[in-house]
């Protein structure tokens, strides 16, 4: 009978009206009916991503669209950066070597963001180089980059920039308009809906590449998405339930306003650093995300703390992944929650940590959270 | 306020409590909740593809599933033999190309199975075929290969047979221990769910290749999904919402008998079969599927058939595909429908063709079908 709520960096907790409305599944994609839904998801999408030149939507988590954004704008042995700060960073390099690109691979510690400079030294230095690679947000580290001065190093250069924007979408202002020629994420997250879709948004810049590039592609590949999505249709049956779930998702994002879900988001993540500071926990990250936020476990109790606030809370957070396993937990801001849920994670964290042993001024994180979010608009 | 049914061949008719678990989707992938969970599925999907000695589960649709079965057990420059009876046959060889495959085709007029002697003749003449590619169930030309033959012809080969199952399973008796060493399948088919999961399972003999293949993959790179299982996980994030689906159809599934699916769902073929056939309409497929049937449209008028069944009854047909778009028309037999829905199909084909001025003595389908039915086990 515990209440069960999902603080997890995706899935995140799922807005109940598009769970709902996978019920209505019942429809068959090729028809006028599914036509209009997936036109609907399509136009919403374009405008969320910030005009894009080409959206799609695929059937597939978020790592399908990152081997999409790998396989459709390149050719065996081009040249390409990768500016890796986390485990999502190392994706692209591993898909890279899968795709047999010729990575340059600049690594940031983990906990750091990308440093835009050494991008701007790497592209002056290696004219060859046809992209960078970059996580807008890197969940592994919950590290949030800086994209605007990523898009301005990159804007005026014969290299496409491709962002990982997996938890970056709506949480964070980014757009392919603002720059990012491709632009990746994934249902689960700022969408509110379960996992299953995965998005691709292009700009003019980056679509010109695709018809040239030799990478072998097939159920990913965007020229064959692009001549059905022309008809309005997928060249796959998609995933009918989770369009109608996302269809709803996006309904309700854009009439309370896709800035606002940004915005609100920012909030809460700047409140809760705000309450973990004040009971002496240390933000892992040196340029934290607004998705989500990750904390330095006090004593490498990490996994100790994230299995008490689920068991005896009901309180569904994630630990570190790799070599950050034990080390810190990270509590999502993504997701159908509001400040008052967000308020409970602190609560239970506070209490937790107490049963564990470790000096905490209960109430402390609760007052500077509320303190905050009165001063935030 | 038409009443809405589903007679494609899939997207069906989903199983509404397999549709309503997915409501319970607020859950993580990496929790031992979910492991439990996952685990049950691939146990269940083991037992009905008939004990692969690998099983996996895929977030795309089958044709995601259909890129792996290529990607895994081959290099680029090896031969393989696709046979080919329709438009997913023609997918086999698509793929094939793709991926540098060196194919050998034999391919067969739209409405033909496969001739399993040819493809015996084609594995003596050439002994550097690797793989056999066949479509179990061809759902374009709704025909239905002789699978019995087909695994007699293969197993003694050294090339692996790699069958298209999507409409296959759960429809025709095949499975993995008779002799199908790549078996591909889909959830919105006999299953009942919405799309979204692909399956694969794999015998001994294919299995033993996957290390050896070159090919480049990654999102579908089985490697990774073998690593991952044997933790209980998937490489990527899963649909979840749709396995807490496919837990229910296999949990409904397996208690009233997969063998019973297979049994009603060509019982209900032939019905439907004997009753076109009493009003003087043709079947389409020489050796017609259990999964649908395909029907020839009196006068070509597939297009104004179908539409008149969705607008004036709120059945949902599928009309043909490719060269047979406006030629044929195709009646499921999958998804969460019974005989009686059946029945209704026939009546408002009988009523449509009348419409259309078609000659047609009114019940006479229904009668036919009530006969073939009664004397069915």
């Amino acid at each position: 009978m515990i209440k069960k709520r999902l603080f997890t960096p995706g899935p995140v907790s799922a807005y109940p009206p598009s769970l709902q409305a996978a019920l209505d599944a019942n429809i068959h994609h090729r028809t006028s009916d599914f036509k209009e839904i997936l036109t609907s998801v399509i136009d919403a999408l374009r405008r969320i991503f910030g005009e894009p030149a080409e959206m799609f939507l695929l059937t597939s988590s978020g790592s399908g669209a990152m081997e999409a954004a790998v396989t459709n704008f390149f050719s065996p042995g081009e040249e390409v950066l990768i500016a890796s700060c986390g485990k999502f960073g190392e994706r692209w390099i591993e898909l890279a070597n899968k795709f047999q690109l010729k990575a340059t691979v600049l690594k940031f510690p983990y906990g750091d963001p990308v440093n835009p400079d050494d991008v701007r030294k790497a592209l002056r230095e290696n004219k060859n180089l046809r992209a960078v690679f970059v996580q807008a947000c890197e969940s592994s580290t919950a590290v949030q980059n800086d994209m605007d001065e990523l898009t301005r190093v990159v804007r005026d250069t014969e290299s496409i920039l491709i962002a990982d924007a997996v938890t970056g979408l709506g949480t964070m202002s980014i757009s392919v308009k603002d720059g990012i020629d491709v632009m990746v994420s994934g249902s689960q997250k700022a969408l509110m809906i379960p996992p299953g879709l995965a998005m691709i948004g292009i700009s003019e810049k980056a679509w010109k590449r695709v018809e040239a590039s030799t990478a072998p592609r097939f159920y990913f590949d965007l020229r064959a998405a692009k001549k059905s999505w022309d008809q309005g249709q997928t060249p796959f049956t998609p995933a009918t339930s989770l369009i109608l779930s996302l269809r709803e998702s996006l309904r309700a994002i854009e009439e309370s306003g896709f800035q606002n879900l940004i915005r609100i988001t920012e909030n809460r993540a700047r409140a809760t650093r705000a309450g973990l500071n004040a009971i002496g926990l240390e933000i892992f990250a040196k340029r934290p995300a607004n998705a989500m936020t990750g904390v330095v476990a006090p004593g490498g109790d990490a996994d100790k703390i994230t299995s008490r606030l689920k068991q005896k809370f009901g309180l569904q957070v994630a630990g570190g992944q790799g070599e950050l396993k034990g080390k810190i937990f990270r509590i999502s801001h993504m997701g159908y929650i509001d400040h008052f849920d967000t308020l409970g994670v602190l609560s239970a964290l506070e209490l937790t940590l107490l049963e564990l042993g470790h000096k905490v001024e209960l109430g402390k994180s609760l007052v500077e959270f509320q303190k905050v979010y009165a001063e935030l608009k």
